[in-house]
C-alpha cells in the first residue's frame, strides 16, 4: 500500500515564464479581468532593421494563458487554502443558486466525517452551491434567454489574445474551414450565439469558481485536454495536484481527474480547490469502486449519488458512457480489441450481467436534472471507440455515436451543455470521416476526441502517433483534443510526460489554428521566426511553447551565453549559416547602392532581365 | 580543436532486437539474397482464443529491415574493413564498368597521400569503379532498356515484405490513393516501369556495393532519410559512423552525410564503406571548405572535381541546387526568413556576387554526364524553401519547383535518376498544394520533403511539428521524408536525438503507408494490436518500432517479470482494466451457452430485439 502525501507549497511550480508577465484585460460589459501573458521582446539589431534604423523595436507578444494565478508572483497562493475564486461574485450576483449547509451526497458527508490515521481531507471546505427550485443555471440556458454572462465576455476577450492591437502580424495564410466560421474578432454576442445554439460549450460548475472560463467550441481556438489521476498502487495527492498545475502551465485547457483506488474523494477536492481550468472526471470509476470494482453490482441510485457528490465538489463536465446500448455490445465480438474504453467495458459488463439497458441511457433524463442544477457539461463517452486500427470506423463506433447524438437533442431539451467524445485509434484516410459523421449525427455539438493514434505499432511514441491524428481532426473541425503522453498502453505517465504530452498537444492544436486561419494563431509564428531570422535567440526560446527545452538543447552544443547573441548557431558554424548568408545577401545589394529591398528587387530584376536578354534559355 | 577518434568494434551497435532473426529470401530471376526481420510471436493464452482451442500459434511477421549486417550475428564485421560488398559481382557481371587504379579527383588522391600525427584515412582502399567510356550505368538506363536487374529484382522482393505467406493479416481499411497506384504484389517488372518513367529511382551508386537496393516512389513504401555529420568543433568520425549505424538501426532508408569541417573526405569514406542504406550528400558543402568558406571563391572547376571525389568513395545521391535562378533571388528579399538552405544561400551568394547565372545550372548537362558514370542520382535541392510558416508557398519556391522541372527532363535525357527535394515549413492547409504543384511541374519524379513543419512554435519539439506534416504529405504522394530531430533550429542531435528523430519518421512514414492503402503496411498493427488484447506484453514490446523503449516505459510503473504475463497494465490496475472486462464479456457470454462469437452475436442479437420490442423508445 503506498503512503499519501498531501501538497505543500514547495512541491508546486510556480515560477513565472522567461520575460514573460501576467497581465490582466478588464471588460466592458462585466467586472472580469482577462488573464494572458505577455513575452517582453528584445530590439532587432541594425542590421536586419529593413530602412537603415538604428534598431527596431519589437512589440511584445500577447497569448493565451491557461497557468493561472500561479504564473503571477503578485498572487499569494496557499495550496491548502486553494486559489481565488474568482467566478464566485458572477455566480451570486445572478441570484438563482442556493448555499447548502452540507454535501447532499452521502458518501461525501460519510468521507467528511470519516477519521482515520492520516487527515486527507482538504481544510477549507466551501460550502457547495446549488440552483434554486426549478432553476436552470446553465451558460447555454442564460444563452438562450439573451443574457451575455461575465463567463461570455471573459471567454471572448481570452480569445481574442489582444490581436486587435497588434499593429503589424505579418504574413497570415488564408485557412481551410471545412465548415467552421471564425471571426476576425470574438464578441460576446458571438460567444453567446455559439452557446445558445450547442455548437460550443463553457464548462463551468457553479462550485469551481476557481477556474478562469473558457469555451470548446470549433469556431474558437482549438483546447487541449491533460489526464491526471492516481491509482490504488502509484502516485500521492501531492503529486496530482502539482501534476493538474504542472499541466496548466503548460497549457492544458482542461483537466481530467481519473483517478482510482481509495482516496479519490480527497484527490479530487486537492485537485479542485487548486485548479485554474474546467476539470473533468468520469463518475462511473468511482462508482465502481463504491461497489468493490465489480460493474454487475452498480446501481443507478450509487451512481446518481456520485454524480451529485461530484457535481458539489465543483467537477465541470463528467464522461458518461450513455451511448453504449444494449444491442450495440454484440458488434464488438468480433473486433480486434474489443471494448478499450474503461466506462464502456464496465457498462457492457453491467448490461450483460443484468440483460437491461444501460441504467445511464434509460436514466438519461434524470442525470439532466442533476446537470442543470450546478451547469456541469455532458462529455458523452465513446464507450465503444476503436482500440486499434482494425476497428475504425465500424459499426459499434457509430452506431454509438448516432445514439449519442439522439442524447445530444434530449440534453439540449433541458438546456444542458453538451459534448462529444470521439476515437481513439484512427487510420488517417478515415479521420475526416468521423469529423464529418460527428457533425451530421450530433448536430455539431463540439467534438472532443483522443488523438486519434494513426497507427499502432509505436507504444513509447503514441504522443506522436495521435498528436498526427489530433492536428488533423482539429483542423477538420474538432474542438478539443485529448491528449496522450509517450506513457499510453504502458505505464501511468509523470511529470515529465505529461509536459511532453500537453507541449506534443498544443502544437497539434495551434497546426490547427493554423490551418482554420484563426486570426490570432500566426502572430505568434511569425514573431518566433523573425526573433530566429534575427539570431535573437533568447526571444525565439522565450516565444515557444517549452522556453525551458528549447535553451537547455540550445546549450547542450553552445552553452556560453556568448553563443546567445551569436549570428550562427551550432548546426551548421559560422561559415555555414544560412541565415547568415541570408542576410549577407541583403547587405551585399546595399552596398552596391541598393539601399532598402525594394530597391533591391528592382535592381536585381533588371540585373535578372539583362542576363536572360543576353544568354537566352541555356537549353534551348 | 576537437580530438578526432577513429571507430572500434565496440562503439557500433550490433545488438539484435529481441525475438527477431535476419531472414534472407532469394530471388528467382538473380543470384539475391534479400535481408528481413523476422519477429517471432508467443501462443495465444487458451481464453482469448476463438473456438476454445487450448491455444493458438501465431505467425511470425516479417518487416522490412534497413540495419544491414549489423543485426545478423552470423556476420563477422570488421568496421575497418568496411561490411559485406553484396552487390559487386552483379555491377561487374554487366561488363559495362572498369575499375580505376587511382582516384580520379585531384583532391582525393592528394588526401589519400596526405601524412598527419593522426591516421585518419579508412584502410582498406577499394578501387572506385566508373563506366567504360561511352556507357551508361544507372539504373533508369537498364530499366529504358527492358532490363531486369538484380537491384530490382531486390527491392521488389524487399517491399513485398513476405505479406504474400500472410495467413490472415485481420482488417484493412481501403485507402485513399491521390494518384499513387500501388499493387497488391510488387513485382520486379512494375518495379522495372516505375524506373523506366521516372516514377521512382533505386540510389545505388556503382561505388557503394555494400548498401542494400532500395527504392524510392510514391508507389512503394515511404521512405525516410537521417542526416547526420560533424561539424568543425563537435563530434567525431567514430560518432559519426555510429550514428550512421544507428540510424539504419531504427529505420532509417537512406543517410544523408552533412559533414563540415576538416575531414569530410575521410569522415565519409569511413560511413559508406559501413553503410547499408544509401548515402546521399550536399557536395557544395565540401566544395565550400575547398575555398575556405568564401561562397564567391567556389568555381566549377573546383565543384565538378568534389562530385568526381564523392562519385568514387560512392555518395548515391548528390543534392544539387541547380534552381536557385539569378532572378529569383530578389523574390526572397521581403521574406520573414530569407532564404534557409545552406546550399541555397551559399549559390546566392556566389551569383550577386558575379551577377553570373548559378553554375550549377548552367553545367546541369556536364553534372548529368558525371552522375550516369556513377549511377549518382540527383536530389535536385529546393534552395529557395520557406524557413518560416510565414514564406510557405510563395512565389520564390514554387519559381524554383518550375525549373527543378525542367532540369528533371534533362537530367531524363540522359538516363539520370532524379528525386526532387521539397520544404520545410508548411501550415497544414498549404501541404497538399506542395505535393500538388511538385507532381504536376516535376512530372511526377518522387516527391524528398523536410517534414514539412507544421508550425514555428516549438523549437525543441520540431520532430513533432514536422511529423505531423510528414505523415500527410506522405500520404498524398511525397516518397520519401527527411527526418528532423528535437534538436532542430538549436543543436547538433546526438546518438539519442537521431533514434528519436528516425523512430518519430517511421511513425510518419508507416502512418502514410496505412492510409494509402499499402498491402504490407496493415500486418504489423494488426499482429501488435492483437498482441496487446491478449495482454501478451512481450510481443507488443517486440513489435514495436522501439522494443527497447516499449519495455523501459513499461517497467518504470511494473518492473516485475510477472507484470508482463498479468491480465491488466499499470494504467487502470486489475479492477478497471477494459481489455480483461472486455475479455470478460466474451466469457462470460460463452458460460452461458454461447461458445463462439458468431453465436454470442446471434444471442445478444435476440436478446436486444426482446428488449427493444418490450420497452420501444425510451424517449419517445
Amino acid at each position: 500500500m503506498k503512503k499519501e502525501k498531501l501538497p505543500q507549497e514547495s512541491t508546486i511550480t510556480r515560477k513565472p515564464f522567461p520575460k514573460s508577465k501576467k497581465i490582466y484585460v478588464d471588460g466592458t460589459l462585466h467586472n472580469v479581468r482577462v488573464a494572458m501573458r505577455e513575452i517582453e521582446l528584445e530590439d532587432s539589431p541594425a542590421r536586419f532593421t529593413a530602412y537603415g534604423l538604428e534598431q527596431e523595436s519589437n512589440q511584445a507578444v500577447t497569448i493565451y494563458d491557461t497557468s493561472g494565478p500561479f504564473t503571477d508572483p503578485s498572487i499569494e497562493i496557499d495550496v491548502r487554502k486553494g486559489i481565488p475564486r474568482i467566478c464566485e461574485s458572477w455566480i451570486d450576483a445572478r441570484d438563482d443558486v442556493r448555499i447548502l449547509e452540507d454535501f447532499t451526497s452521502e458518501y461525501a458527508r460519510e468521507r467528511a466525517s470519516r477519521q482515520s490515521d492520516e487527515k486527507l481531507q482538504f481544510d477549507v471546505v466551501q460550502k457547495p452551491r446549488v440552483a434554486k427550485e426549478g432553476n436552470n443555471v446553465s451558460q447555454m440556458h442564460y444563452a438562450r434567454q439573451g443574457i451575455i454572462t461575465p463567463e461570455m465576455e471573459y471567454v471572448a476577450i481570452r480569445e481574442n489574445q489582444r490581436l486587435q492591437e497588434v499593429k503589424d502580424a505579418g504574413v497570415q495564410h488564408p485557412g481551410q474551414h471545412f465548415g467552421a466560421i471564425i471571426p476576425k474578432v470574438i464578441t460576446p454576442e458571438f460567444v453567446r450565439d455559439e452557446i445558445a445554439c450547442g455548437r460550443a460549450i463553457i464548462p463551468k460548475n457553479i462550485n469551481h469558481p476557481e477556474a478562469e472560463p473558457m469555451i470548446i467550441g470549433r469556431n474558437f481556438l482549438v483546447k487541449i485536454n491533460s489526464n491526471i489521476g492516481n491509482s490504488a498502487v502509484t502516485s500521492t495527492i501531492e503529486e496530482e495536484v502539482e501534476k493538474a498545475v504542472w499541466s496548466t502551465r503548460w497549457g492544458a485547457d482542461t483537466i481530467m481527474d481519473l483517478s482510482t483506488g481509495q482516496n479519490i474523494h480527497e484527490t479530487r477536492e486537492w485537485i479542485i480547490r487548486n485548479c485554474p481550468v474546467p476539470l473533468g472526471t468520469v463518475p462511473i470509476y468511482q462508482a465502481l469502486e463504491k461497489v468493490n470494482g465489480k460493474p454487475e453490482d452498480l446501481t443507478w441510485e450509487i451512481y446518481r449519488d456520485t454524480l451529485i457528490e461530484q457535481a458539489e465538489q465543483g467537477v465541470d463536465y463528467f464522461t458518461i458512457h450513455a451511448g453504449v446500448l444494449l444491442r450495440y455490445i454484440p458488434m464488438t465480438a468480433q473486433r480486434t480489441t474489443g471494448i478499450v474504453s474503461r466506462g464502456g467495458s464496465i457498462i457492457a459488463k453491467w448490461c450483460l450481467a443484468h440483460h437491461k439497458e444501460n441504467f445511464l441511457y434509460t436514466h438519461f433524463e434524470d442525470i439532466c436534472e442533476i446537470m442543470k442544477a450546478y451547469d456541469v457539461s455532458f462529455s458523452l463517452g465513446d464507450g465503444l471507440r476503436p482500440g486499434s486500427i482494425a476497428d475504425a470506423n465500424d459499426e459499434a463506433q457509430f452506431s454509438e455515436l448516432r445514439t449519442l447524438g439522439e442524447l445530444t437533442k434530449i440534453a439540449w431539451e433541458h438546456d444542458v451543455q453538451v459534448m462529444i467524445e470521439g476515437p481513439g485509434h484512427v487510420p488517417m484516410q478515415l479521420i475526416k470521416e468521423n469529423m464529418d459523421e460527428q457533425l451530421k449525427h450530433c448536430y455539431e455539438a463540439p467534438f472532443y476526441t483522443l488523438g486519434p493514434l494513426t497507427t499502432d505499432i509505436a507504444p513509447g511514441y503514441d504522443h506522436i502517433t495521435s498528436a498526427i491524428g489530433a492536428a488533423q481532426i482539429g483542423w477538420y473541425g474538432c474542438a478539443m483534443l485529448c491528449y496522450v503522453t509517450p506513457k499510453e498502453h504502458l505505464g501511468l505517465p509523470n511529470r515529465e510526460d505529461v509536459r511532453t504530452g500537453v507541449v506534443t498537444y498544443k502544437i497539434a492544436a495551434h497546426a490547427a489554428d493554423l490551418a482554420k486561419g484563426h486570426p490570432a494563431a500566426y502572430n505568434r509564428d511569425n514573431a518566433l521566426s523573425k526573433a530566429r531570422f534575427e539570431f535573437r535567440w533568447n526571444d525565439q526560446f522565450n516565444l515557444a511553447l517549452d522556453p525551458d527545452r528549447a535553451r537547455e538543447y540550445h546549450d547542450e552544443t553552445l552553452p556560453s551565453e556568448n553563443a546567445k547573441v551569436a549570428h550562427f548557431c551550432s548546426m551548421c558554424g559560422p561559415k555555414f549559416c544560412s541565415m547568415k548568408i541570408s542576410q549577407e545577401v541583403r547587405e551585399y545589394a546595399a552596398e552596391h547602392g541598393l539601399d532598402s529591398d525594394q530597391v533591391l528587387e528592382k535592381g536585381m530584376k533588371e540585373k535578372a532581365s539583362e542576363f536572360v536578354d543576353a544568354g537566352g534559355e541555356i537549353y534551348s
